[in-house]
C-alpha cells in the first residue's frame, strides 16, 4: 500500500504583502487528509516565473502530484502556466478544445460576445495538458502537475472534479488528551516514537483553558499499528495522565 | 533604500495534516508588511530535520532574516533548533543564561519545583545563540535566522521583541476599483507593468457580488514612483472604468 503524495504551491505576490489571506492551503490540507494523500509541503511563493518553475522542478520529481493555486487568469501578474512549462521542458501552444471552452464561457456571460484575445490567451498552456471535466471551465493538467485558480470558489470546484483520481486508503488516527505537561512525559513519548516509527506520533502542548493539557496523536494508514502504539502509550505514561482518548 | 527581506518556515506535520490550521503566516505576513519588510516566501515543511535544515540554507542565503514557527519544544517532534545548527554548520551547546531562565520560569509555574532534564533540554541550540528580551522566555536568534514558537500568543510575543530590529521605511500602496473586467484591461496593464518595472502592479478579479470586479494594486516604497504609475494607469484606462481609487 503506497501512499499518494501531494505538494501545493500558492502563488501570488497578494499572499506575501497580506493583501489577501490564503484560503486554499488550510483547505486542501483537509481534503488531501480525508482523500488519503499525504500533502508533503506547501510554499507559498511570489508571481516570479523562474522561483515557481524551480520549486515545481523540485517537488515533482518526489511527490505524485503537484498542485498549484493561482496565477493563471489573462494579466502580467499570471506566470503559473508559463512556469509550469518551463519547468517541464514544454513549449506553450494553444489548445483548441481549451479556446473552444473559453469562447464558449465568455459568449454565455457577455451576451454572445466574441472572446477577447486577451481572454484567450488562457487557453495557451504546456503542450500535453489534459482537459479534466465536461462542463464549465476545465481542469488542467499536465504529466504530474494540477494548475488550479487562485479564486476560492473556482479552485474547490476544479479540485473537486479532479480528486477522484487522488483517492487512497484513509489514515487511521487517535488521540490522547492528557493532564500531564510536555516536559513530564517527552522521555516516555521519545522511546514509543523509536519503537513504532511506522506511525507518525505528535505532541501538540495547550497554554490556554483547555481541559487539558497536550494532545498526543497517534496516525498511520494501519488500524493495527496505530492501536498498538495507543496501547503501548496507555501502558507507559503515568497513571491519571490520560484523560480521555479518541479513534482509531 | 534596500528593503530588509524575509523568509518564513512554518514547521509542523500537524498543518500539512490538517490537524491544526497555522496562524503564524498570515499574522507575520501583515506584521512584516507593516514594518516595511519584504517576506519572499514562506515554506510549511514536516518535522524532518534534513529538509528544514535544507531549506534554511538555502533561503538565508537569499533573505535578509530567515525566521522559523515551531519544532523549539521538548518531544520527539521537536526538530527545528537541530536543523537550524545543522543549516549554519554550528554545534548544539547547553545555553547556561537560557537554562538559568527555564530554570526560573518552571519553578514560577511549578511552586518553585526544580525543572526537569526534558525542559532543561531546551537550552540546548546552535552555538553562538543569542538570547533577546529581558524577562520571560527570550527570542532565540543565531546569525540571520529567528527560531519562533509556534503556539500563536508565544510567537507574536517573541517576534514582537525583535520586530523593532527588522523595521525599515513603510511600503506606499495604491489601489484602483475597476468596473471592467481583467480581460478587457489585460493589455492596458501589460503595457503600463513593463513601462514601470519599479513598482509592484498586481490585478485581483472578483467573481462574488463586490461592486468591483477587479482591484488593482500600485506599491513601492517610493511614494512618487507609486503616483506616476497611478496616473499613467488612469490615463490609460477606459473612461468610467475606475469606480475609485485609494492612496498611496
Amino acid at each position: 500500500m503506497t501512499t499518494p503524495t501531494a505538494v501545493l504551491l500558492v502563488v501570488g505576490n497578494e499572499v506575501l504583502s497580506a493583501k489577501v489571506e490564503d484560503a486554499n492551503g488550510p483547505w486542501l490540507a483537509r481534503r488531501l487528509r480525508e482523500l488519503g494523500v499525504q500533502l508533503l509541503a506547501i510554499h507559498t511563493l511570489p508571481d516570479e516565473l523562474d522561483e515557481i518553475a524551480g520549486m515545481i522542478e523540485r517537488e515533482r520529481r518526489r511527490a505524485t502530484w503537484v498542485l498549484t493555486s493561482g496565477g493563471v487568469g489573462p494579466t502580467h501578474d499570471d506566470v503559473t502556466v508559463c512556469a509550469v512549462a518551463r519547468a517541464l521542458g514544454l513549449p506553450i501552444a494553444r489548445c483548441g478544445p481549451l479556446a473552444d471552452a473559453i469562447r464558449a464561457l465568455h459568449a454565455s456571460r457577455h451576451g454572445g460576445e466574441e472572446a477577447p484575445e486577451a481572454a484567450l490567451r488562457m487557453a495557451d498552456v504546456p503542450e500535453g495538458t489534459r482537459l479534466v471535466g465536461d462542463a464549465g471551465y476545465p481542469t488542467l493538467v499536465v504529466e504530474n502537475v494540477v494548475m488550479l485558480p487562485g479564486v476560492p470558489q473556482f479552485f474547490r470546484w476544479q479540485f473537486e472534479r479532479f480528486a477522484p483520481t487522488l483517492a487512497s486508503a484513509p489514515f487511521r488516527l487517535a488521540s490522547l488528551y492528557l493532564s500531564a505537561g510536555e516536559t513530564e512525559i517527552a522521555p516516555i513519548l521519545d522511546g514509543i516514537a523509536r519503537a513504532h516509527p511506522e506511525v507518525a506520533i505528535g505532541s501538540y502542548p495547550r497554554f490556554d483553558d483547555a481541559d487539558h493539557r497536550v494532545r498526543i496523536t497517534i496516525e498511520s494508514k494501519d488500524r493495527s499499528r496505530v492501536e498498538a502504539a495507543v496501547a503501548a502509550l496507555l501502558a507507559a505514561l503515568p497513571a491519571g495522565a490520560v484523560l480521555r482518548s479518541e479513534g482509531p
